[in-house]
């Protein structure tokens, strides 16, 4: 089933079809190719990227599936009529039940951003970005006061991305903070972190596999060995429970499972907006 | 209509239902409350959220709108039996008709990453973050050879946002280049960028958000001035034409739309797995 494709045609970006469109795709045991056309705003360009999927569907004999966010009705309409493909409308699918919900006719405007890089929250995730990377692994303990959360474990217990993450997707600024054996010899949070307690969150990690991550970096070094990574894991561990520090471990989650679990724990605002 | 609320439900993060449901939200000319509650994965935290639900509904007068992408059908049931509310099931919706496309049965797999944190293409995205962090800036010209993308610009054009942007959404590995002063009075490309021509990518930016910008960070400072932003600015685009390298404005664009347009014209590939 290799043979099949799957295209995403927005005349925005398509970032948001193609990720809504792999996670429905992830219920099927199956591995098509992924195709993203993004910015199919204009008849012409609906017609050029029709006949590719024609093509396609012509060379391989299996027609492709396509999932559209396509708001200006003549681009939709070129694609609904004219490709060999099974056509989802993600758009009229929603639009329709939600119009007639909202007593509102929808405004068909294209794309999600608009002059999103001007709006107020586009400036604040900007803004969350650069504190973020201000911030990344104890850099500077300035303006820690302004941190929507700081994340604090071991190195390479994934304390970075996740703070870009929650930068750039959710607007947070997220400072992070390494434990260093100096702390675990002081037997104390770092003096930096005292009065942010309550809006430090702990990463941890299995110690077999830091130790992998940590030989990527610096093969056969003290940094990376097995005993020395389960000492500094034990030791991190056991400090965010002495100081009452909310953790879990990244170790089988994703990026965005451990950002979500975090503001759900310490931030619960910020999924209500 | 600011009393709607919007509920997005997921036995997952629930990210990948709120962007979608936010960029459908995005047709109707209504500013709702949104809800995000991630990880309703059982019966019991179904009727949890349900009696949430519920209870705004009362509170307000109005029935409140919910984005499902719910795998698991008994907690599906509950949601779609007891809600004072209008329930999207986004999963079924597509689910039903790929199921006849594919003819398949769809496996029911909670959470789109899965053992995500294991895979392949999750440990190629870690490592471009760290890649991308590594050379933001122009910090370091060492192995710029296996960077997939190098941007350049003038300083606060958009290209440490882009980047970060490119790897942790496609696994891409960003580089990122200033071209400063001393570039412009040389009149050409700094050196380390010469070989790599063909992976550079430019940004450009009005001169006059340009300077807004700087001043944020340097209030009166020359760096900040108007004059010497726009002298920037024009050397950077006509360097750029000299050197045949292709650029975009990011004044009006969101970094989504930046990371797209870069991708489709210097790594078509990139669109395609």
């Amino acid at each position: 089933m290799t043979d099949r494709t799957v295209y995403f045609l927005s005349d925005g970006t398509g970032i948001t079809a193609e990720t809504f469109g792999n996670s429905i795709l992830a219920q099927f045991a199956i591995k098509p190719r992924h195709v993203r056309r993004p910015f199919i705003d204009t008849v012409d360009k609906a017609h050029e990227v029709v006949r590719e999927i024609n093509g396609v569907a012509e060379a391989t004999g299996q027609r492709a599936v396509v999932f559209a966010t396509l708001v200006n009705k003549e681009v939709l309409a070129v694609v609904r009529e004219h490709c060999q493909a099974q056509v989802l409308d993600m758009f009229g699918m929603f639009i329709v039940p939600l119009e007639e919900e909202f007593q509102l006719k929808s405004n068909h405007r294209v794309g999600r951003f608009g002059d999103a890089a001007k709006s107020q929250e586009y400036h604040e995730r900007i803004e969350a970005i650069n504190f973020s990377l201000a911030h990344d692994d104890g850099q500077s303990a300035k303006n820690l006061a302004s941190a929507d959360v700081i994340l604090v474990g071991v190195s390479r217990s994934g304390k970075t991305p996740t703070s870009l993450y929650l930068a750039m997707q959710h607007g947070i600024k997220a400072a992070n903070y390494p434990l260093i054996p100096e702390d675990f010899e002081r037997g104390r949070l770092p003096d930096a972190l005292k009065v942010y307690k309550a809006k430090c969150f702990g990463l941890t990690i299995d110690p077999d596999r830091l130790s992998q991550i940590r030989n990527e970096r610096r093969p056969g070094s003290k940094y990376a060995d097995f005993g020395n990574c389960r000492y500094e894991v034990a030791e991190a561990e056991s400090m965010m429970k002495r100081e009452g520090i909310a953790w879990l471990s990244s170790t089988h989650k994703s990026i965005e499972e451990i950002a979500t679990t975090i503001l759900r724990d310490i931030r619960p605002d910020r999924l209500i907006y």
